[in-house]
């Protein structure tokens, strides 16, 4: 699964600057402290670079501020060593995620369910009347893909997840294990006789490139559609609910709470545990702090924190008043004091 | 699965007052700006009665307050458009979910499970022993129903949920992929050797009319019972911990947290990510907003917010006054000053 | 299952002072308000004492301060009531969990994986190439196993559970239904054509004597480890992201989300809901309190509460001055309306 390379191709591979001996060769990718001869590691910010002194790795990529090879060890300088870092894991060490290969003869798979070329399915994993896969695309055990439901290219389904009848997912998309796309919007109407559930008959588009996290659940449409936009990125143990929109190309933090018939824009970027009201509207390119509570839209571009959030600015600067509050209150008593009011 | 209706008879079903030809028929329910000739589409709201212009629709559904048929268009006037379309969906979408039927080949039921009449048990499903279900309830692939415990009545348990011994669930319980019903309660002892676990000895009762969201978690009592009460709705990864009770008829949005040993009564409502401590008792008919932070009891009728959760009045009124605090500094930097303090 | 055991031999075992016949046998265990002749009950604190009025317990383990034997029953008291039920359940009810036996039929083990003694497999459960499972441990129905993780001796993995490759548990584990170890952590750099995926070739180590609640997140390490120390006690519903190193013996509870690379000492505790911003450093025997918001390091043996985290005694101080914040508005409009400013 190791594949060897020379520190010339590889700089070459990466775009980066080496110095060293470029006939030596690297076959492995380890933790600058845990390196090994044969290793290469990785510095990701200069102030790491102390970490050189003592690395036994055979080479190190560095940011492009790490002007000396300590100890002569070679690098190889990059302008972003994170994206090298990625360039490096697909060049050395590909297909490093053992994924199921073929069809599982204990696979569960209707009979009129359509399946691309180099289609894997794990073992017990369901596919149930109508469901199509396409080509290259990897079912894990234990899913369940429901009546109808398309997934395109190249997609990876983890483990334990479900995705209920109707649903259509792009390509390249991944899904981590425990999520369940599809699942009934929360909708019930008060009446006399006890909360009344209404029906969701509605779907969930997820477009290309989009990945969901662990444990995410995704709450298919009322009617019409829950859609997930190209290239959005969701973390672990998110909530999105029945009719949210969002992107493409956002980025949701874990543990966000997204309530039914939110409208977020492109290129939105939303902190861990930001929770929002029902149908408002998140314009693009905004940013929202951690923890953020949203009651109301937010125009496009703002930079939002707080609970409830209000322009990063002036949350900052009632937290630092906040703050002041015992300062202030014993400056207030002071001035009734010599005032003689109370 | 779809079934046709003429307006007349439709308008009759759902108590509403048709505008238009009573002899033509629809067959399918559409969002209204997707419609096709055909469709019944609905608007909830007067504010949206511009989409009827547009919409290709063979009927909506509107509020009363929408006068007007635009471009003739046949209308159906109901007072609640909500709870229509609940009955909309069931006249010309009955089954439009795909549930499994039967008693799958693959599914490992143990010698001594009692299943009711029309129960159907999906692919992979694993019934323990001891285990009971009802008539007519839905067990989907891939769901662990431990030893002992009972499942009542027109129920359905979506895929992958997994429901450990000695539970009891009512009649038309509804339970969403991923949930975990009846793990061990979180509850340690400190002692010099580290945290000594504390075994749960005692279940959860769900009763009748309960839905559980997706990928939520209720933990058995350590002793006695965790109880959701009958008609109460939660939401998606909801965390329910040990020996709580609430309900009947609660309303709680997702990502909630309720402690351990917490009493909750009758209709209350909890909105996204409140979390509560441990052993304080919520009254009946309390609300709670999003995010709130309840840290005591509440009595019955409250209405609460924030973190910590106060009265909403007085919560709107310390928020608003966070709000002034860089005004409010002004002015006592002003003050000072003219008095020559500080 | 149940064993039946005299008082004067469980009161020896609990180390507790019997009042009252040694002879009686107790064969089960329920709470003092549904206990039944043969149950022994619980009292963990004095103020329940009145219930021992009423009960049918045969016996009533009781806190050391409770003096009098009410109604003539018979009573052990115990320093810790708590730990005197953890031992009393442990006798009286041994393997009160009906936990699978054997290594199922219908579970797929790969060729090359190692099972230890007395090791049981759950029907349908998937163990990937090169996994080695521990004496004694038990793994549940629908469990997937990645290829060459290893599992320690008498660690318990409910249904459901998903454990990508590589991962690393040790002895004593408890995994609860529906939980992830091992999926990618959430890591994107950001290009102009859109996010690109970084991979993550860590792992996770998960120390002795762990337990991680139902429904929660452990992802692996982008490089190096993810690392959950021994004796960490992990509830429902948590998010661990990648590199993220704790322990040993923390308290996390539900709904907690720690980001990307925090590093938490030892005898950490936190409340429910806390969130956490990535690369910081919270020192050994710190408290959070629940929905804490951490933006920075907190030093060892600190107590912190509210958004942001704060010492707790400064937190106190500025809530009570916010619900202070009308009447100091108040105050301070009189001031200025005596000095005739604004």
């Amino acid at each position: 699964m190791k594949k060897e390379i020379t520190l010339t191709a590889l700089a070459k591979e990466l775009g980066g600057e080496l110095v060293g001996d470029g006939n030596l060769t690297i076959n492995g990718i380890r933790d600058i402290e845990e390196a090994l001869p044969g290793d290469l590691a990785f510095i990701l910010k200069k102030k790491y670079e102390h970490l050189l002194e003592k690395t036994k790795a055979s080479c190190c990529v560095v940011p492009s501020q790490v002007t000396e090879t300590l100890n002569n060890k070679p690098i190889i300088r990059c302008k972003n060593p994170n994206l090298a870092f990625k360039k490096a894991a697909e060049l050395i060490l590909p297909n490093h995620i053992p994924h199921p290969k073929g069809i599982h003869e204990k696979a569960v798979i209707a009979d009129n369910v359509t399946l691309g070329k180099d289609v894997s399915i794990g073992c017990y994993a369901v596919l149930e009347s109508g469901s199509k896969i396409g080509d290259g695309t990897v079912i894990y055990p234990h899913c369940y893909i429901g009546c109808r439901t398309e997934i395109g290219k190249n997609s990876i389904i983890y483990p334990n997840v479900t995705i209920r009848e109707n649903i259509k997912i792009g390509n390249r998309v991944i899904i981590h294990p425990g999520s369940v796309i599809g699942s009934d919007g929360y909708g019930y109407e008060a009446t006399r006789t006890g909360h009344q559930k209404i029906p969701h008959i509605g779907d969930v588009i997820i477009e290309d490139d989009v990945e969901i996290g662990a444990c995410t659940t995704v709450d298919r449409a009322k009617i019409a559609h829950t859609k997930i936009g190209r290239g959005t990125k969701i973390d672990n143990l998110v909530q999105v609910a029945h009719n949210v929109t969002m992107g493409p190309n956002c980025i949701i933090v874990s543990q966000c709470g997204i309530s039914g018939s939110v409208k977020i824009g492109k290129n939105v970027i939303m902190g861990g545990q930001v929770g929002m009201v029902e149908h408002i509207e998140i314009g693009d390119n905004v940013m929202i702090g951690a923890k953020g509570g949203v009651i109301k839209s937010i125009p496009a571009k703002s930079i939002m924190a707080g609970i409830p959030v209000r322009p990063i600015k002036k949350t900052m600067k009632i937290l630092a008043l906040e703050e002041k509050l015992p300062e202030i209150y014993e400056r207030l008593k002071k001035i009734e004091k010599k005032l003689g009011v109370k």
